[in-house]
């Protein structure tokens, strides 16, 4: 039905918020948005008085949402920039130009309000000329990779291949990735991060093969609120996202751009489906923000950095 | 058409032997069978004087197969008790009673001759009372483990879980996991195997939780030939296997034990699909062969354990 007055108009929106913060458990810049938008309407109460009409409220949330979109698109920009320019300088330190770039799932454009945060990382370093190629894994189960993030590194040009989540390491053996860059639904105050399942396996891998670990993450990422990894709930979801698999039919019953699913896995097994894994703090060589690098040695002044 | 004389038969019999021969460059104890079933006619016209008839021929490959089927058999289940045995008592010096293992790929009857090797250690833990839990693998991008594995444990009754390939560290994490048990497509005489992609990425998860790492292999499957995995060639296969899946379409128009193929990845990307990789000596704890357990230090011996 249609709103016709403020307080209907506050309610509803504030209940399609509150779904929204029910659909990611791990990740805390979801709820930072939410609690900003939440206060857009006690700002206004506070500025003018009262909350004005529905068609009041309404302005206010679409030029509150408008403005964090801007602003999310710079800090990742941001991020792009601090994130590309360190790394470039460890490259050149030790004497190479171009270098090879591993990521996982997507945090491209897809994924946040645009440009991205370790895909914003790879996007700087090929603007700079200092990109010799980016792999990317399919990120399972939901195959992040392989659909969101091969679009994108496709559209803007970028020389990239995809890789089983499982080659990751053996791609380590094989050529010499510089560094590892990966997004972050949330960093505690010590720098343990969580983010997509398999980031954690790769953070194994890279201090096996002295690459450097990124982690791309605006600071609204960094919940201050929590000490370490151990307080990071890890979301859990439905065993369908691994047994069954979408995509659009091959052959002559194909339908561009219709997405079927088809069971790959046997009947009536159990899985084990975390969303998330929290990689420690010390696998991680440098946390990237909007407002510049942060290394493992300063880690313990992450705390300060964010208030100061 | 139909083979009438001997002749035929052998030159027929040898090529599809030497097809059979092209299907996995890093499989050896394919090309072991290969190399005895082509002696075996040299082996009947030493022993007979001559081939003898088209019939004779085929009788005379047919035995030799079964017999090799039997042998095979037996192995087997002589890798599954030696396997089952040294882990059940490493265990026990653990004071713990029951162990849960994490396998990759499929290894059971499936995919061998019958029981399985890294499986067939699974199975025998069961039987003995000694196995708590069975996580496995997916196995991308063939699938092997949703698909095959889930389908013996299931049928066996095995308590088991399907977990993502990246998801295997995480499990370290969250859950006492006792030994990876893995197969090998070919040891080398150093140690160093080569299996599925992801068990090196697998050695790098159980060095860093201190796990036991179990590679199952029968003596066919070490290659004194070389002395290290840096001989081994890597099969690398079709990228469709990455971009593209298969199962049995869900919905109105499902064909039960029909497989279709769906197109999971954007068109047109580049990809990098090793089948195998190799796994350096140092990350395994013991080779389970027919003969009995050969434990990591003394790696430097499976030359004079093979030859003695």
């Amino acid at each position: 039905g249609k709103l016709s007055t403020a307080d209907e108009t506050i309610e509803y929106i504030r209940a399609r918020l509150a779904y929204l913060g029910t659909s990611r458990p791990t990740a805390v810049n979801l709820f930072d948005a939410i609690g900003k938008l939440n206060s857009v309407v006690v700002d206004r109460r506070r500025q003018q008085g009262d909350a004005g009409s529905a068609e009041d409220i309404i302005n206010t949330y679409v030029d509150a949402a408008e403005g964090m979109l801007e602003l999310d698109i710079a800090d990742n920009r941001a991020i792009g920039e601090h994130g590309a320019k360190y790394l470039s300088q460890r490259n050149a330190a030790a004497d190479e130009d171009k270098m090879c770039v591993l990521t996982h799932c997507n945090t491209g454009s897809l994924a946040t309000a645009g440009y991205g945060t370790a895909l914003g990382i790879v996007r700087s370093l090929f603007a700079r000329g200092k990109l010799a190629h980016a792999y990317f894994t399919e990120t399972r189960p939901y195959n992040q990779g392989s659909r969101l993030t091969a679009f994108e590194l496709k559209a803007d040009g970028i020389p990239s291949t995809l890789v089983c989540d499982s080659a990751a390491s053996f791609l380590m053996n094989m050529q010499k990735i510089g560094a590892v860059v990966v997004g972050a639904d949330r960093v505690a105050t010590n720098g343990d991060t969580a983010n997509k399942i398999g980031t954690y396996q790769l953070a194994l891998a890279v201090r096996a093969h002295g690459v450097d670990f990124i982690v791309a993450a605006p600071t609204t990422s960094i919940d201050l609120g929590i000490a370490s990894g151990n307080e990071i709930p890890v979301e859990q979801r439905d065993g369908r996202e691994i047994t069954h698999v979408s995509g659009i039919l091959v052959g002559d019953d194909r339908v561009d751009n219709k997405r079927q699913a088809v069971q790959v896995a046997v009947d009536g097994i159990e899985t084990w489906n975390p969303s998330f894994d929290v990689t420690p703090a010390e696998y991680i060589t440098a946390i990237v923000t909007e407002r510049g690098v942060v290394e493992n040695k300063d880690f313990d002044k992450i705390k300060d950095i964010l208030q100061g």
